[in-house]
């Protein structure tokens, strides 16, 4: 009776299937960026180059500036500063400097009355040009590296990455079975329904306000800080409610600068509102990557070794991909894995647009490969694909040959789930021919220990407000892109605290109210603000049992907070409603508020080449997914995905659920529909919806989200990441369901009908030659 | 050198003539309420009794719900619930339930799709009345008790206070001379440029967002909550910046119930705004206030008692009515005063629009009748009147025969500034004919020691939030009207913490966002929430101190905050920015963050009738008017006005200055100018800006601002009130100064043309008689 710290069975409201703070954004109130409309705004439109790659000659701006309307056009000129979201390698100008390096990149930029005056003055902008050699291809760029795309213009190299655990090839040299594959993700874009916008604003005290759909807006605010050569403390960046981003907004863009800067030209607001196609441009979706992975493994199932060598299709710029070159093979460890493991990887500059995060970063292409030659090694071994994984499951509270400390890990339960949801003893390989099971699993990142720039100071904060009314405002930097990560700060302060959800308000995302968070990328968001939230509930709470105690003259220790009051343990009618101890606190102790932070534990080694992205806590998924092939046409259905997500601990699963609803989703989407293809011209093959194709709700498959809970003992009231990890099992199971299908392995991703007939039609081939062969 | 603690010495901010954070109020930049415009916004508007007393017999809203555009009609069956500013006199209803007592009281209101259709449908509400009987001025009221309006209906009486300290008759009957005068005020109104204006706003999270042009937001919140029937933890007040308020926006209005409850019953946002007709009769304007007083004085000056009945129209409701009976009586006791009061005030109710709070609420009609009779015991005496009022200066550090204590009083001071800048030596009584000079004094109150509503609770709090940045955000929920308080709270942390104006955020008036304060009513705001934020301010300022020492090297004592950088006493090269300051703190405590908060010290006594408005400190002020009077046509020209004004400590001149020069404006402009007259119909006179005559910028005298600096000990860093107390001596200056110019008494304000005619006409055939009778 005296355990304070059960908050879901005394309280009720985490695990519970709460909606509320939800119902704006599913109503259309949300107010988003450019429902955002200041007295005498401009619209700004960027110029962008028509070449791959090319050297700028000249700009000359006459045209577009005598065109009545346009007030303003800036140049690289104009702020001649290198940015980039990974401070080690910033290589982006807001506008290019003397080089336009893809078919889109920035050059110039005008601001004019009204949308339609902007756009046509962009085209008035004559830019000269010396086109150059250009590598439209990941091919091109190993094979040439006279193009001179990186440092130095020496060769093509982005970044390099090579680590070894162990004797590999002594393993595979001594390994029952050995597969080697070669593998190809083409990449795929984020598609997020609200395109990029930012509105910035000079007021007349000074203050540069700038609006953006930015996923990272303390990072923002310092970028634009640097690169405008603006004090910090006259720049304010608000992220209003995001329309979708899943990592495609995750670092400072053209747009953001230009509208600044503009703003300060012309001394009025300026809006940019990217196309859909400028949308596709500018890109810094999944990467193209080309894996050549080999796997060994003992008679018994027991994986022996892996070697995996990955080029990666960096595009134009860096942006992440310094992270994404590590976690290419630094995240394949987990949950299963051999006793010793190899990857070089190697991120290439391309003139296409910059690769970079999307959900499931760096880790959903060498997923799909390692998946695959589990799936392909317990064929030759004849051993049931679940159990093969089982077999090799890295255990709770370990640690891992390349340094991950593992937690909390739920991937047995997440293994049982699927395997009992699917039926899969009684169906997999035992379906009519045309239908097929595939399982796959994952683990991802809860955050990161390594903060996105090097400082000593708390990675997440939130301040909380505490109103007598019994309003409690939550103030966090985090970035609330549709996740429902606002919910999840609300029901943890609302739990503590024995509120009821409607009297909790969160404030996000706004470098003027709210206390700094490094943004919403890997996972990190509930994790580490969830914390940060629990350090100041608890301090409040502090206050309110004290006051309480005093009022009822009772032990603090007796006193428990319940949902709505707060009552005498072992008399709980004796007691005072939550808002009367609010009150009673703060005649006792002043006005209440409080900080709280959160730094991760010092953790994960340094290794050659720099440090890993080790993180405080990692999520555990199994997929298994059911396809029907029509081998006539070789038209892949996903039926269904059963998806088992170790989320530690569920704060909100209707939350949870949609997290892992929507990464399976658009695991199924990038299997078999999305490609971001870019010609040998430099060219989109198709930036719209109508070419780049996404399922409509029609073609959704049949989702079945069941959660696992694991209590992690670093996070939040024990909960972990859930908005990326259910992604990455989705394209390996869906592959290995197409074998199980019609017998047939496509390593090359989208599973388009083409490639899979292609596919069908080999075998056939095969099978007819080597019938053919037995009967000679 | 270890004095760390003189901070406009060091860091030079406070005291400095900065206009930072004024800018986008004089460019046109800050939007107002009635700027916000929402989707789907319906217009609503107020339908208003014609009869100055009248039952309500009957409402149909038949016809105006008939029209295409109309959402919706309310009457007070909708909100049968009572309201008022004072807890003790709640005795309004948002629309009223079944009587109307004077013309312009709310009845019902409606909402339509636009402002047209609002005031079209509002016309077609047909109301029936049972006209009753009236009192629509203050001696009707008082002859008539029956008419009723009073508590129980037996009378007319609002409010009464009777106090006497001291045998004031003893006093009188034993003084060399005894100065009996009737004085009138006839009352005036606070003429905001910008009008009420209100929308509200019911999201789908069932949160009742009102935006409203308020000085008491908090109030607001707390009387919606009751009055709507909805808990607080469901409403959010924003008191956008308020363009004028001047006391008049002190309370909740109908409007803000109406619109609430009008998007309740819609689902949609509704606003009104006020026309100027509807402001002149929401009013709460400054009593008409009927006293007659005498005063007596021993021959050489020092003054023995004051008698004083008052009478006051009180208009329709409480309001703030019972204050401004206490503030009547209790506020005259200083700078000079005598050793014997009695004073009777009875506040009536009329069928008038209701009388308030405004600037200099209470005192400036007494202080007008109290001023003018030492100007007549000077004149009796043949003392300077200069000269007797600093016989009867209140020292400092003492208390008022009627327990007002006293901390700094800068009153001499004052009085010698204005003596020394007007000439008064040589100029007093020695211009000539038609030019005159005037003394008066008055001080006033910075805040009050009792809170709106009784609670233990703080009366100010502010939020303070460090940004990594440089940044300090300052959430303050006081009201910012135009008087510049929000700058005050930027100068002090800022000050405090060694950082520039440009780097201080004040985010102030959102229940959501900022701590509760009171309201901006009683000079309270910066006194109150200057306190708040140095407490804060000074907990961040010892982490910046300790993490620097730490840095350095140095004890925490030799760390010394000045502009920009902490540095080391005796070796101020060694240093780090403010900034660097901030980062070291936070790597090394946690991300920053403080609440302070501020409470009066425990001061004084119960009265007979209940508690009296002590302050923790009071502002001191003189004023020397000069005035020309032209005999022909009675018209006063007041030439110009020396104000000097003991404001504790001027945290910014400028400010200071800008609310001395206001409020000596606004009192000769109610000296000369203003009346808020009601017709026996109950209909204002004039309600609007052609005939209720401001003063234009021609029209305002030449104004010199002195400021007197006394350093209080219970002021943020001795700083007290300036925004109120600098009005009411300018009203018997010039009096006084006419008397001196043309050696008529005018009584009666304001002192129009036609009364200044009449006196000296009446001056004439008394001087005639005179002659004629010595003649004869």
């Amino acid at each position: 009776m005296t355990d304070t710290r059960k908050p879901s069975a005394l309280r009720g409201l985490v695990g519970s299937r709460t909606r509320t703070l939800l119902a704006p954004r599913v109503t259309g109130q949300v107010r988003y960026t450019d429902d955002i409309h200041l007295p005498r705004m401009l619209w700004g439109r960027i110029v962008r180059s028509p070449h791959p790659h090319a050297r700028i000659v000249r700009i000359d701006a006459t045209r577009a500036l005598a065109k009545p309307g346009v007030l303003a056009v800036i140049t690289g000129k104009d702020m001649p500063e290198r940015f980039g979201i990974i401070p080690w390698t910033p290589d982006e100008y807001p506008l290019a400097l003397d080089h336009a390096r893809f078919v889109g990149d920035a050059v110039a930029a005008v601001a004019a009355t009204d949308e339609r005056i902007a756009h046509e003055a962009a085209e008035l902008v004559d830019v000269a040009y010396e086109v150059l050699p250009a590598a439209t291809d990941l091919q091109t760029a190993i094979d040439k590296p006279e193009v001179g795309l990186g440092k130095g213009g020496k060769d093509n190299v982005s970044k390099e990455v090579d680590l070894a655990f162990g004797d590999v090839d002594a393993a595979l040299a001594e390994s029952e079975v050995v597969i080697a594959g070669d593998y190809y993700y083409e990449g795929s874009a984020h598609v997020p329904i609200e395109t990029h916008c930012a509105i910035a604003n000079l007021d007349k005290n000074g203050l540069l306000t700038v609006w953006s759909t930015t996923q990272v807006p303390h990072y923002l605010h310092r970028e634009l800080s640097r690169v405008l050569r603006v004090p910090p403390t006259r720049i304010r960046v608000i992220q209003p409610p995001v329309g979708g981003a899943f990592g495609g907004k995750s670092e400072p863009f053209s747009l953001e600068f230009c509208a600044a800067k503009l703003a300060m030209v012309t001394g009025r607001p300026v809006k940019f509102l990217y196309t859909r196609e400028e949308e596709f441009y500018a890109h810094r979706g999944r990467h193209p990557m080309q894996i050549h992975m080999k796997v060994g493994a003992r008679r018994d199932g027991k994986l022996t070794g892996v070697d995996a060598r990955t080029f990666i299709d960096g595009g134009a710029y860096s942006s992440f991909g310094l992270v994404t070159t590590y976690y290419s093979g630094q995240l394949l460890t987990l949950p299963a894995f051999a006793d010793t493991y190899r990857f070089r990887s190697t991120r290439l500059f391309t003139n296409k647009p910059p690769c970079g995060p999307k959900r499931g970063h760096g880790s959903v292409q060498p997923r799909f490969a390692f998946e695959v030659s589990l799936d392909k090694i317990a064929r030759a071994l004849v051993i049931d694909p679940i159990e093969l994984r089982r077999k090799n499951l890295v255990p709770p509270n370990t640690t891992t040959l390349n340094g991950l400390r593992v937690t909390s890990n739920g991937i047995e339960q997440c293994l049982d789930a699927v395997e009992r949801a699917s039926g899969w003893k009684d169906r997999f390989g035992k379906m009519p021919k045309g239908r097929g099971l595939g399982v796959a699993t994952s683990a991802y990142i809860s955050g990161t220990n390594y903060a996105i720039y090097p400082n000593a100071m708390p990675q997440s904060a939130v301040q909380l407000k505490v109103d007598r009314s019994g309003v409690v405002t939550v103030f966090s930097g985090q970035s609330e892109i549709g996740q429902g990560c606002d919910l999840m700060l609300a029901v943890l302060v609302a739990d503590e605290l024995g509120l009821d959800l409607g009297s909790v308000r969160v404030i996000s995302g706004d470098t003027d109210l709210t206390p700094v968070d490094l943004g919403a990328y890997s996972s990190r968001g509930t994790f580490m603000n969830g914390n940060a939230c629990l350090m100041a509930a608890r301090e409040i709470k502090s206050k309110l049992v004290a006051a309480v105690a005093e009022k009822l003259d009772v032990d603090p220790r007796n006193v428990l907070v319940t949902r709505g009051a707060l009552v005498v343990v072992h008399d709980p009618a004796r007691g005072v409603s939550v808002t009367e101890a609010i009150q009673l606190a703060e005649a006792k102790f002043g006005t209440l508020g409080a900080v709280g932070h959160y730094n991760t534990p010092k953790l994960g080694g340094e290794y050659r080449g720099g440090t890993i992205g080790a993180s405080p806590a990692y999520s555990f998924t199994a997929h298994v997914a059911e396809v029907s092939v029509d081998a006539r046409s070789g038209f892949v259905r996903v039926e269904k995905i059963w998806v088992a997500h170790d989320c530690g601990k569920a704060l909100c699963p209707t939350i949870v659920e949609g997290q892992m609803e929507g990464s399976a989703y658009m695991g199924a989407a990038e299997a078999l529909l999305e490609e971001h293809v870019i010609g040998p011209d430099g060219l989109h093959k198709g930036p719209n919806l109508l070419d780049y194709r996404i399922p409509t709700s029609l073609d959704v498959p049949d989702l079945h989200a069941l959660i696992v809970e694991s209590e992690d003992q670093e996070g939040p009231l024990g909960a972990k990441e859930s908005g990326e990890g259910p992604l990455h099992p989705s394209i390996p199971a869906i592959a290995n369901a197409i074998f199980d299908a019609v017998g047939v392995r496509v390593d090359r991703l989208p599973f388009s009908p083409a490639r899979v007939l292609s596919a069908l039609r080999k075998k056939q081939a095969d099978e007819q030659a080597t019938a053919t062969a037995a009967a000679e």
